[in-house]
């Protein structure tokens, strides 16, 4: 098998043994993967030859982005590592059209530069967007700190390559932004995790850069008060709010433990910390009045003044330039690292009616006491989309317990009508809450679509679905 | 059968007969459906057991909503045709978390008037909201004249139950803006065209409602200066744009012919007639100033002023209040009267990128002639996503002649990148279409999908699939 590999991609291109190291870590630190080989494909040729080859030989292809996911998706025993890295072109960028055509490889970050180059946005963002790349974004339909805004990556994406399981290429490219001619195969390859082809390829949507944000950190004692300033927001300056970011005091805690060189925002201590963002692109909401303020920044301090003056919101912390503002926004991005720092972790991603968060946090902290007494927790918000990453540090390594734990976290997110995975999708570390929570006629046409697509077996097995 | 069925939703819902003809025509009077009988179930519990009957004795599904598509998607001979008419309840508009619980039967506009009630507004709109449901723009997939700002029917709908080709009831209800809980089951059965499944109820988005419009009808002599002045519109607003129309000159003409009452929006003639209009929600834009002009209709004036100047827009007329607003939207809401006034006529529905419109327009009026010498079109446009309804009258009722010329217009579409079906869906007018452009992959893999979630065919058979 290795001997075929390298006649398709070249000897340099499929790495064995110690080679493979930097592959097979996750950053949750709770799975290492064992593949027969890292294969560096190319081009979508190269990408369609290995599929051939691996399915012929009744293996397994394990697609690979930026490696930056937290649900051990790539996890494999032997299984061939298919990494786009080196699939990292961006064609071109066309700004009238407002989209970008891209290969699966390419960083996200990447993008983001090259549209800013053009005035443009690529509005998807989240703190591993220095690693992560647009196939591994669309495989796990990823959401980040915009999603109130602009949607998911599967509302970014207008048309994409995939190779299938069997080494046929499905072209499903296109500029459009109406095409009802048969069946949104498009939707149904985003977000499978790459359990039904591989990503090779993509055309994605861009946006018009915001010519101003307006961005501030807020201390406030109740998180009903802050879906109502988020209402109040949106109403006010007609859907601007780009980032409505939630941090209780616990994460600040944390925050300050972890990274005292970066420090609380506020020298008080709030039950509810709210990073807020609003982006304008209109010149009348963007330009500087003759007060030299911009207009963006007074209908955001225009909605706070009476809430501070009510006594609703204590502190707040208003970004004056691009530094204070990458600041504020530092404290939420460090919710990786300061999550994984400390073992063992149970890491949770769930999504919540918007007005079902602070029920949710209520419940979970009743019943965590009774399940483990000597565990903490974590959370930290994307509050707009009612996201909550929800992470206990449990007083013990015991499979057993954490098992008690998620499904207690899952039984209080049902309870109120959430989903146990908002943005992190499944891979393997979700399968049990599939099994238990999803619906099990959603189940078995998920598994029909699998068996439909993929009969063999060959893409990403044992991911997804139980 | 026809016992069975009375059996199951009472003998007053099972239509056989002359009873079921005025569920048997078709706007386009191209088809005749020959049902078996038509069922009218009064809840999920009712189309599952009719849904089981039915493919236990190995016939045909049809679902029926309003009737009202271009396609052709519900002829049948034989089959039982399920209208959802009496699922049409409106369980709750909640209006804080945006949102309508409906039944698949419910009536556009009667989810246009719930929702205005609340202050909210669903935002899918198009000359026949007074008969479409909900199950039908799902199924479908709808466009209609605010895709622009807010995006066809998939976009909208947040869940979703469904009857599946065994009698299954698939239950994909949320009311969660993110959930990656496995594949994207939801954007599969919207826009299937009732081949994979019967929707049910549905949960759909609602938007705050405009507090103003700025409206306005304009006569061009350029399709680029349209574009133009559409991005300029959407720079200076930051997207406030809702609807961008085109209507050419020989719309006008048809419009003046078929309906004299209603009339041109102007003394002269332009080649290029746009209805534009701007909503906004933000109240520092849908308020009067101390001028007692609205800022959105001063925004709209501030972006048209220069234009008429340099002469680019030669007329323009704007509504000064709700009756001259519809006034003006009922020139392009009659587009479906006046293109089905005459006959033969072959309708066509094709998307294109924006910069291919008048490439499209060009291509095919130098081809037309020489196909049929005394053929003459049609053209209407949601030119804002690169949506044109192309109607051809040929000089004869001659099938080969009509396949030659849809044929053509298929071949100018795929040279700019184009397809074939924007908005209507494929059903059975545009199953050939589909069997000459789309890729084959997809093809395939469409059809491996419909094997495996309806291996009995029961499911609106014939449709979409070729």
């Amino acid at each position: 098998m290795i001997e075929t590999l390298q006649g398709l991609v070249g000897r340099d291109h499929v790495l064995t043994g110690r080679d493979m190291a930097p592959y097979c870590g996750d950053w949750t630190g709770k799975y290492q993967a064992e593949p027969l080989a890292v294969v560096r494909p190319a081009n979508t040729d190269d990408v369609a030859a290995v599929v051939k080859a691996v399915a012929a030989a009744g293996g397994a292809i394990v697609p690979a982005g930026g490696r930056t996911g937290l649900v051990g998706g790539l996890m494999t025993r032997g299984g061939v590592m298919l990494s786009l890295e080196r699939m990292n072109r961006i064609h071109e960028i066309r700004a009238a059209s407002r989209l970008a055509r891209v290969e699966a490889g390419v960083i996200l970050s990447s993008l983001h530069e090259a549209a800013e180059a053009e005035g443009l946005y690529f509005p998807l963002w989240f703190g591993a967007r220095g690693s992560a790349t647009i196939g591994g974004v669309l495989s796990t339909n990823a959401g980040g700190s915009n999603v109130l805004r602009y949607g998911s990556t599967r509302g970014l994406c207008l048309g994409l390559e995939v190779v299938l399981a069997d080494g046929r290429v499905l072209n499903l490219q296109s500029e459009l932004h109406k095409d009802n001619s048969g069946y949104d195969l498009k939707d149904l390859f985003i977000g499978a995790e790459g359990t039904l082809g591989v990503i090779t390829s993509a055309i994605m949507r861009l946006v018009p850069a915001p010519r101003a944000h307006a961005t501030a950190m807020l201390g406030m004692a109740r998180l009903g008060d802050a879906l109502d300033l988020l209402n109040r927001l949106q109403g006010e300056s007609g859907g601007l709010v780009e980032a409505f970011e939630f941090m209780p005091a616990s994460y600040i805690e944390r925050l300050v433990a972890v990274r005292p060189d970066v420090g609380a925002p506020f020298a008080g201590r709030y039950p509810v910390n709210i990073l807020v963002e609003l982006g304008a692109t209109a010149p009348h909401l963007a330009e500087a009045g003759p007060d030299g303020q911009v207009a963006l920044t007074g209908l955001l301090e225009g909605v706070l003044a009476p809430m501070m003056e009510q006594g609703l919101i204590e502190d707040a912390v208003l970004a004056q330039n691009e530094a204070q503002r990458r600041a504020l926004w530092q404290r939420r991005e460090l919710a990786a690292e300061i999550t994984f720092a400390k073992k063992p972790a149970i890491d949770t991603d769930v999504a919540l009616p918007l007005d079902g968060v602070e029920a949710f946090l209520t419940g979970i902290a009743a019943r965590l006491p009774g399940l483990d007494a000597g565990a903490s927790d974590l959370a930290v918000a994307h509050l707009g989309d009612g996201n909550v990453h929800y992470t206990v540090f449990p007083s013990r390594e015991d499979a057993a317990l954490s098992d008690r734990i998620v499904s207690a976290i899952e039984d209080v997110v049902q309870d109120l009508g959430g989903s146990f995975s908002a943005e992190h999708g499944v891979g393997l570390s979700k399968k049990p809450s599939m099994a238990r929570r999803k619906d099990p006629v959603a189940l078995a046409v998920m598994a029909n679509i699998k068996s439909a697509l993929d009969p063999k077996g060959v893409m990403n097995p044992g991911k997804v679905l139980p």
